[in-house]
């Protein structure tokens, strides 16, 4: 028996409507073999950047060989590419709006691997009527499903040079700083910033800049010498898990994907310290 | 390899319980080779007519070998009888309390297509255990196995002749004019109406009621002249998509299954306008 | 064709992250046919007794080969002890701080089936780098997706002997009362108690005391003269299902799993009874 081929799934629709079940049998119809995986289905509609972060801190784990579905498209219907891009770490389908931004910047990988992006033009391999609101089922959906089941990726449409990017999250390393911003608040309340990637080495921390491509200066620093400062609010140190602290208490840490996070034990450091995606955070040594 | 059989699932029971994956595992039990969907298990509690809804959009899309089950049932543990039914388009496995209402109609296919309709009654293809309140788990998750495994439907039961049905939403077309109502506000807040299917000819739009069976009254006018009429609040002409006005302004669209659609561009309809379903709407032109 | 190996899934990381998606990936990566199913992942954050209760209901209606995930995990990165358990009625991972005590306990099952306990301790069977925050990615979902891939259990690390166990739910039988607790509130309202298991027989109800192992008290009554007594309010009899009331009026009946719940047909008996985890509730005869 092959590897069945696995497509994920990442919207903003919800899954109080029915439409990721019809998007899964749009797919199922094409390839009935498809291993589904939700990634999830609750990023804040149209957040194009929270969607690339998401897909920054998953897609690492899944099989090279897997086609990543997202769809979160404030454009739809509008001008914007429908695109499909294969890199060496996975493929991914989707609106050219910017959330394979951290993608096709090569990060989190070792460095940028893309190695095709094309537009999904060919109607062979979208439904027989396309919406003008729904290119989740009716073009997205199928291109992965055809994608998963073996068509190449340049018989989809043509090429496209010039896919959009986002602007990378602000990121930057003095002698005895690094200023950074808030990514992202998770379902626990603990806040994920930009500072990364942070690497135990004994009981120092070595900066490896994530956000600055390979030509970032790099850090090395004692975490028990450490502060950070997020609005206002001063955390001595940085610890190496929640249970380091007392049930309640606010602590730095090195997150799972090595970005500085802000939490506190048993609580929501989102909803403690008041911190909200872009808001600026300093660390110094 | 064959093709696996499909299960879809739609419920009102969340995913804050177990329930759902319960039920997953009785079916794989019975039938270890089903590839599982969730179509939605966020239905309004035992509202019978928004999942009879939800199925009209979603189940078009799937293969027609797919087994959909559909657990939206106020009246477990009474006389209501639990029912398969099977369709050219697929086979349905739920309570007969009307969820199957728009595909028994026909609706959205081309035409009625009802095969057999039967009383789960059988208890070779029910659990040992029938409890009085979990018949999800005790006689549906069981039977529609059995079914995506291969068991001929009148294995299952005795026929039943008269499953209950719905009403089905209001639709009156007059000369210049057709009222409609609101059946469902999605979880972006765009409101989808009964008045469909819409289709684009060019700059114009026909209207093909399928909501009066194939006898209703056909219209054809332009889309530019349209005005739309909900709560007192009048919204001029119909647009192709959201991106056609600015963010946060209302509109008038054809939705994603060819229904009149209002939204709020990058907004909530449903909230800016107040409408509910069962609300009348009407389009004038 | 094998039988696929069925791996499910029980967490507090809800839906809006990329958490789950991601262990799935991980387990797919290693064992590519797995079967993947959700219990919930809505677990509130932390409460490893309400993991222990869903799991509880859930797991009997899985094939015996399934390997069950569970990350409920307070003590992320503390020395509390990485496990698996194998038992006659599937195999469990996750951390060991009482999850699984019910499922050790021999509950719900029919006597105590525990055949091994290890802890997850060999590096060869997690991801190479090991977070200190994320042991559901880097720990337990290798070791499930090892185990579910046919790795004997033994070879995951050493014996545990004692592992840890919650105290049971209340449960008193005396001669015409029987005193117990709330266990949970459903997503409906629905409130389960550890009163139980309710067997029907005829009109009577026996009680065979799940929680007290097989040395407790046995008793039989007519459920027509039963009273229940919950935050002061009495409610007669025990009925079979919601139908046999009225909507919106409260009542008592056996729950699908054989406990004594406490509900308002098409309404919240939570809400309006106003009961939470751990209230005492009696039920006289």
């Amino acid at each position: 028996m092959n590897t069945r081929p696995v497509i994920t799934l990442t919207t903003d629709f919800g899954v109080a409507d029915g439409y990721v079940g019809t998007m899964k049998g749009v797919i199922l119809d094409i390839a009935p073999h498809a291993q589904l995986v939700d990634i999830t289905h609750e990023i804040t509609p149209q957040n194009v950047r929270q969607t690339a972060y998401v897909l920054y801190t998953a897609i690492p784990f899944f099989p090279s060989h897997a086609v990543h579905l997202v769809v979160v498209d404030p454009g739809v219907g509008s001008a914007r590419r429908p695109i499909a891009v294969r890199s060496a770490h996975g493929t991914f389908v989707g609106p050219d709006n910017g959330v394979f931004s951290y993608v096709i910047a090569g990060v989190p990988f070792a460095e940028p691997s893309v190695e095709a992006v094309v537009e999904l033009a060919h109607p062979r391999y979208r439904l027989p009527r396309v919406s003008h609101t729904f290119h989740g089922r009716d073009i997205f959906a199928p291109a992965a499903a055809h994608l998963a089941a073996g068509v190449p990726i340049d018989q989809l449409g043509p090429a496209v040079p010039d896919p959009v990017t986002l602007p990378l999250p602000r990121l930057e390393v003095g002698p005895k700083v690094v200023r950074g911003e808030v990514l992202h608040a998770d379902h626990f309340g603990n806040v994920i910033t930009s500072i990364g990637l942070l690497l135990w080495q004994g009981d120092e921390l070595s900066l490896e800049p994530i956000f600055q491509g390979r030509g970032g200066q790099k850090a090395r620093f004692a975490a028990g010498r450490a502060l950070v400062v997020a609005r206002g609010r001063e955390i001595p140190r940085v610890h190496r898990t929640y249970a380091d602290v007392k049930p309640g208490q606010p602590l730095a840490l090195v997150g799972s994907e090595g970005h500085l996070e802000i939490a506190v034990r048993e609580g929501s450091g989102a909803d403690r310290l008041g911190l909200r995606p872009g808001d600026p955070v300093e660390l110094h040594w």
